[in-house]
């Protein structure tokens, strides 16, 4: 069984355009506004009451009949008296007439008869006389009932990502739950005689599982749950019983069983459970990348299986699958800024790319250039030391030093 | 009580330094290497085992006496006899000697005796005879035991920000727990007679709580977990024994209760129980703001007072205190990419800010350009359309239309 190549490189931007074409089924829940954070917005919201919900004081002041103050100046103030006093909370229980004035704090409305505000700064209090020593336009200091925003007003539009000044705005209408896509479900399938869980021995032979480890917690970083996390040997039997105990999930993501060495396991199970859509990438590390669908009734399930190699398989991760994650969770629609989290820096010495395919390069950030980190794809080191990494299509001969490089970050920054 | 004005305006740079000079107490958490991304290592990480655990194959092929492969050609391929064959995970039974290979996939264990490897791609099978048609040099496509790490070595150091590349790190070499910076612990305090919970009735003069739910969020995403978010009343007492109870948190933050208006019940309860460091802020919106300390014991605690509008609570936070946040959460230590977070976007039109203090402006981003956002610091509407916010020196007369700004986020980008 060995020896067997990749029958059809696929070209990296037509790997990208297939996974582009993967549908995506988005449900939906309710969950509490507190648990809301990050989360995308699955349905306008509309207020559902006034902001302010009443006439209020945008200022510490006197509540006046404006009229009244209209002659005041700093050298003849024009003295009222104090009808009553009303803190933020409080109800107002008298109607203010000509001649008199109420005491309002920042927040409390506005007493029935008002239509005025004069600022605390411009009174005098002597008694139960309020000296007044500028006038007040009409409606001046007071912010009406919907004055913010009107009940049956659109405040968020469906797919706003919810950071914490939006959750401020859910709050202000008093909502309690709050329609968002549902987090999509991912297994990740480790494949390998040699991989054990970490509670296991380290026999000779064997090595401890990496890639479910970083490939779960990299579909976490795009907002997908991944549900169950799991090793399987490169055993055609086994491997096909686990893809079909979860294919009631959103998506399956397998790592390493597509190295021709391995009797090409996953590829065989593919063939028999539906078709392959991609063997083999034309991009380095990550050739041996697969990506499949399996029948599911009248639907199909979508597998992407990356490489074995951990550098390899995060690489292939993040430029090829993360996307469709992060579309499959919504939090990248109408994300203008994806392009900023690209960092443009310097790169720190020459570097001499392998020809023949697009590279990705694991680059380490010093100084504020990009280090290049100069390992094979298996070294752990290489992944202890990097930061990002840069792509290097697949006809450049060489990357001078100080070129401007555009480095991507391994998860977020 | 109303009236009073604040007493000492404090320059906004000067509130930077007092925050800074804090004293911070990190303490420290082990947890599973599951639950560690986004988390900060609190220890250096030191490897227990050599990386490869054993002397591995790089690739798919014969494992071979190298000096056995010298003469070999495309014309005149060297014969050697398959003595086994050796999977990855496998035990190689038997020692190599000359004039025989050993089949090995990549990640097998290299048998005793061979020092060389042959790849696939250059070996022809022929019933048990494998014709090799190029040479091998000694140890060439073996991986040595340690070769990637040996064991002893530090691997990644006490302050790295935990990735899926580096959760892959400590996952090779078989880590279960890991020792993090603990999430400081952080109540949250919204006052205001006016103010309700959501599941209370919204009667006349009272308002939803918008703060608490805001700051709460604005909290975790500095990586701090808000364990307690409570209203309560602009009353002496009231307020005193909630800040009691908090006194063993790392934190108090509260909103509201600053205001002259209120009676300033926040600057009284910090008098009487410690000292208050500032009490008002040079800047527009935010002015309101307080910052005290608490005796606890020997020892202080301390108190950070946000305005009550929900626009200056917001932008005050992100401005002075989360920085302070980030430091506690130890989530922004040799951050060096923090400025580029910050985007330079043209401003979309003229801009005219108020003189005399600094300004913090929301804007939209629209068309990659920053569009300023003018409502008044109580305004939800102008929560609901923000990406983020600039700053506007005091003593800037108009910001034209083109120029460049630094938009900062609300929360992350």
């Amino acid at each position: 069984m060995m020896g067997q190549e990749f029958l059809n490189i696929t070209d990296p931007e037509d790997v990208k355009r297939i996974i582009n074409d993967i549908p995506i089924n988005k449900r939906i829940e309710n969950i509490s506004i507190e648990d809301s954070l990050r989360r995308v917005l699955a349905e306008d919201v509309i207020a559902t009451i006034n902001l302010p919900p009443f006439r209020r004081a945008s200022m510490d002041g006197y509540a006046v009949i404006a009229e009244d103050t209209f002659p005041a100046s700093e050298d003849n103030p024009v003295t009222l008296k104090l009808l009553e006093i009303v803190g933020a909370g409080d109800v107002p229980e008298k109607v203010l007439v000509k001649g008199y004035c109420t005491e309002v704090a920042t927040g409390a409305p506005i007493p029935e008869g008002a239509n005025g505000l004069v600022m605390i700064e411009f009174t005098d209090k002597k008694d139960n006389k309020i000296l007044i020593s500028e006038s007040t336009a009409i409606e001046q200091n007071i912010a009406a009932e919907g004055s913010d925003i009107k009940s049956g007003e659109l405040i968020l539009s469906k797919g706003t990502r919810i950071s914490p000044d939006k959750i401020g705005v859910l709050s202000a209408i008093g909502m309690k739950k709050v329609s968002v896509y549902q987090k999509p479900t991912v297994a990740i399938i480790s494949t390998g005689n040699e991989v054990i869980r970490h509670d296991e021995e380290l026999t000779y032979g064997k090595i401890y599982d990496i890639n479910s480890q970083t490939i779960s917690s990299a579909v976490r970083s795009c907002g997908c749950i991944p549900v169950h996390t799991e090793i399987v040997k490169d055993d055609y039997n086994e491997l096909k019983n686990k893809i079909n105990e979860f294919k009631d999930l959103d998506l399956i993501i397998t790592s390493g069983g597509t190295s021709a060495g391995r009797g090409d396991v996953l590829k065989e199970v593919l063939e028999d459970m539906g078709e392959i859509l991609v063997h083999g990438v034309a991009v380095k590390p990550g050739k041996p990348t697969i990506i499949g669908r399996i029948r599911n009734g009248e639907d199909y399930k979508f597998l992407l299986g990356l490489p074995g190699y951990p550098v390899a398989a995060l690489m292939v991760f993040y430029v090829f699958f993360a996307p469709l994650l992060k579309k499959m969770a919504v939090i990248d629609t109408s994300n203008i800024l994806e392009d900023e989290k690209i960092l443009k820096l310097k790169l720190s010495r020459r570097y001499r790319p392998a020809r023949g395919r697009r590279h990705y390069v694991l680059v380490k950030i010093e100084d504020k250039t990009a280090v290049p980190i100069l390992k094979d794809s298996g070294a752990i080191t290489a992944l202890a030391k990097a930061d990002g990494f840069i792509e290097v299509p697949k006809n450049v001969e060489i990357l001078e030093k100080g070129s401007i490089v555009r480095v991507s970050p391994l998860g977020n920054w």
